[in-house]
């Protein structure tokens, strides 16, 4: 628990120790395989996970078709945010690219740490918020104007390291291109 | 004042008379004519504003074209929220439809009504963060997945006003297609 105790003082440095030793201790750890879900489709989502090491995929499908909705590597959160706060059922899966080591709070443990009075906890579920809506925004202002050349210079230049941790075949689907398509956009962006 | 205040203690059913009347007391009341801008491109954006009557657009504009964000109407909060919590310089344009009446509040006195340490005040900052994450991630979603017909089928169930209130040739826009091609699924749908 240490261990996430101190990556958290990183992320939520404006805090108190005792509000990031809090939150904290709401997780537990969870070891998933490559392949295995945290999350599939129809099924409520009542955790938020941070993944200490490993890649996860966060993916719709509709008429039989994927869409990649995002990925996440170590030291991001994941979870189904929207069916998170309004308890609905899913309709998005997360899966494992590799072996993870996550750890989880519960909505419920969630809540109820909001409950305890503490202004610097709501603060805190405050700025995770915020910083989501950041995350969405830029992704569906993106999604609107960029085409799928500067969506992929944006992607390598925002997260570098997602190119090496997850198949090519699968960046090409979440650019909505074929995997021939996103070659020759390497080509052309590494020459 | 009163007749903001009675609306927040709609929208924030969940909070205290006393926090949605600090807050309510935040903002100001401005009038601006059709045409007119409440927030243009490279412009910091300082305020966050409530329609009490009217309509306003938000777009960007890439190499000469125009993207449209979205449009806002009646008792509907409006701002470009990342520019608002980043400070950056905006990129986007919102501009009144129609004439507006809408009430204002800075960031910094946003920032202050935070710093009073009253739990609730910063419940209401996560609570608004959330919503907006909520309307984004649906929209990001739908811009992901759904064709034309379905985003328009989508626009007219979840707000039956906006195409009474605004232009065919934006809304066409707005969905990425041509007036043409909208008048064509208008037909389908009010078959």
């Amino acid at each position: 628990m240490n261990e996430l105790q101190d990556i958290f003082k990183h992320i939520f440095h404006q805090f108190s120790d005792e509000t990031v030793a809090l939150f904290s201790k709401g997780f537990i750890q969870k070891e998933l395989k490559k392949g295995d879900y945290f999350l599939r489709e129809g099924k409520r989502c009542n955790h938020l996970a941070f993944i200490l090491k490993g890649a996860m995929i966060c993916y719709y499908t509709k008429d039989g078709k994927q869409f990649i909705d995002e990925f996440s590597l170590d030291n991001e959160f994941i979870t189904d945010y929207s069916g998170f706060l309004t308890h609905s059922p899913s309709n998005k899966y997360i899966q494992c690219l590799e072996n993870c080591t996550i750890y989880v709070i519960s909505n419920e443990i969630l809540k109820n740490l909001y409950q305890i009075k503490s202004i610097e906890l709501e603060r805190l579920g405050r700025i995770m918020a915020e910083q989501l809506y950041l995350q969405w925004h830029e992704k569906s202002k993106s999604l609107l104007m960029d085409n799928a050349t500067e969506r992929y210079l944006k992607l390598i230049q925002n997260r570098p390291k997602l190119p090496q941790r997850v198949p090519q075949h699968l960046i090409a689907k979440y650019l909505g291109i074929t995997p021939e398509s996103l070659s020759r956009i390497r080509k052309v962006a590494f020459q």
